[in-house]
């Protein structure tokens, strides 16, 4: 757990990390965030996230709190007053501070929010003998693209494969396409050995690590496809597997009770894993206060 | 503004009125709300208010922070701390602070917070001219019916709705049809002189001030049908009118700049704002401590 967080301008104790109910974070999750690798004392694709924030921003009119230079050392600051060196930096913006009313305020500054927790949760062992997931219809806004804290159906959606017995739900859309996992993107290997994702529309976030794995196979000459695809086809893969900033690439072994392919971590899946791993050590080896 | 909230037990100073930055409310949108009117010191129609909250709590597995009797003796002490007589009550409940992760805590206490506001904002004039209304597309989740906190689709409608020159959004499903405003109901009245509105299924919020006018209707002998409508319905319509808690019955004269009717608040309009009014003066006659 964070023992220092930064709120608004201010490093307190993390028992002292508040914000006012009035934040419109709070009243009408009227806010943007990211989460952010820590390995080694080197916070991973961080120009990524800090752009992806930024479009965030701007699709919700939301301005920077403070610029991104001075952020950056915030974000550093904070990893060094918490002395972490692997873990995950959680940086949330919200519209600020106003009187409720659903318009935007005349004048109201930006919330900025930063905490950081040591452990990578349930990970390890996961990624040894692969995860489950179930599928749930998506019944979230139609601007999944926006890294928004309007989270409520995924929590749902999460909470109902906890009580399934499962790491991970699949939302399924009207047309049964899979858009994405609660909080991950989701991929199967086609028999051929090819990969595919859902194309990264409204529908989905582009995760940074979906964006990692797509370079990778590009570079590695793996053939891949940014397309939706249905449950069925989900089931029927060779192997599944999901990606984000805290499960990395995670094998997906069982899909509502079917098994996927042999019911161990696909050999791709497990390659891709290593590729990923090297290009973490490769980042947490470069400097990206840019 | 309150003077005095009311957050987790305590009665603070507006501007100490604080919650945790891990408070699900505000990391997941992971929380329901009410508002309540006051009206010379009553709460109008707060049991039905109380059972909206129960309702919300319940579809999402949230336990009341307090028991129902003790939260309307603290309404009672907040609205009295502010010395207030007429004005608006709104109350948050969430999940509660725990370590940010999707699913619901093991264990967690809900948070309640409970502030007042004196004004009754933008309401008079309009009420006597008329509001107008743009229409945006509905991209909000399915649960709508759900009064949570996420409202970040419906802070983004009402601002494009502020910046068409307009006082509400009406909510445009991918059916053409209308499902309710940003924080209203959407009514007309047809040509014979039937009141309309959207039945109350997943894909709008059954308000308090929607079902007074429904039964204001019955007990009149107005005839209603609880159904949905087009666009060009509403704009083809004699007269058209929004309901809220904070917006009470208020007319509506224009339609993506078509206007309704003769662009005046219509006579059956004008009936229902006058027995609304009634209600509310019977219901402030009450007590509701039940």
């Amino acid at each position: 757990m964070s023992r220092i967080a930064y709120v608004n301008g201010r490093y307190a104790p993390f028992c002292d990390a508040l914000v006012h109910v009035e934040d419109r974070g709070y009243q009408f999750a009227d806010g943007v965030y990211e989460v952010i690798s820590l390995c080694a004392g080197r916070l991973i694709d961080e120009l990524p996230h800090l752009d992806r924030l930024g479009r965030s921003l701007d699709e919700l009119q939301i301005a920077w709190p403070i610029d991104r230079r001075p952020l950056q050392l915030v974000l550093r600051e904070v990893v060094r007053r918490n002395r972490l060196r692997d873990g995950l930096v959680y940086l949330q913006i919200s519209r600020g501070s106003a009187p409720r009313d659903h318009k935007f305020p005349v004048s109201c500054e930006p919330s900025l929010v930063i905490t950081v927790r040591r452990a990578r949760p349930r990970n390890r062992g996961l990624r040894e003998k692969g995860a489950v997931v179930i599928t749930s219809p998506d019944i979230r806004w139609k601007r999944c693209d926006i890294k928004s804290v309007s989270l409520l159906p995924n929590v749902l959606a999460m909470q109902e494969a906890v009580e399934a017995g499962a790491d991970e739900a699949w939302l399924v859309d009207e047309d049964g396409l899979v858009t994405e996992g609660t909080a991950s993107n989701a991929w199967i290997v086609t028999e051929k050995g090819d990969l595919i994702t859902r194309d990264a529309c409204q529908a989905i976030l582009d995760g940074i690590t979906r964006r990692t794995v797509l370079s990778v196979a590009a570079r590695e000459g793996v053939g891949f496809h940014e397309r939706p695809f249905t449950v069925a086809e989900a089931q029927l893969a060779r192997e599944a597997f999901i990606t984000s900033t805290s499960a990395l690439v995670l094998p997906i072994v069982q899909i509502d009770g079917e098994t996927v392919g042999d019911g161990r971590p696909g050999q791709l899946t497990r390659r891709l894993i290593r590729e990923y791993e090297s290009h973490v050590r490769a980042s947490s080896n470069r400097s990206e206060l840019a």
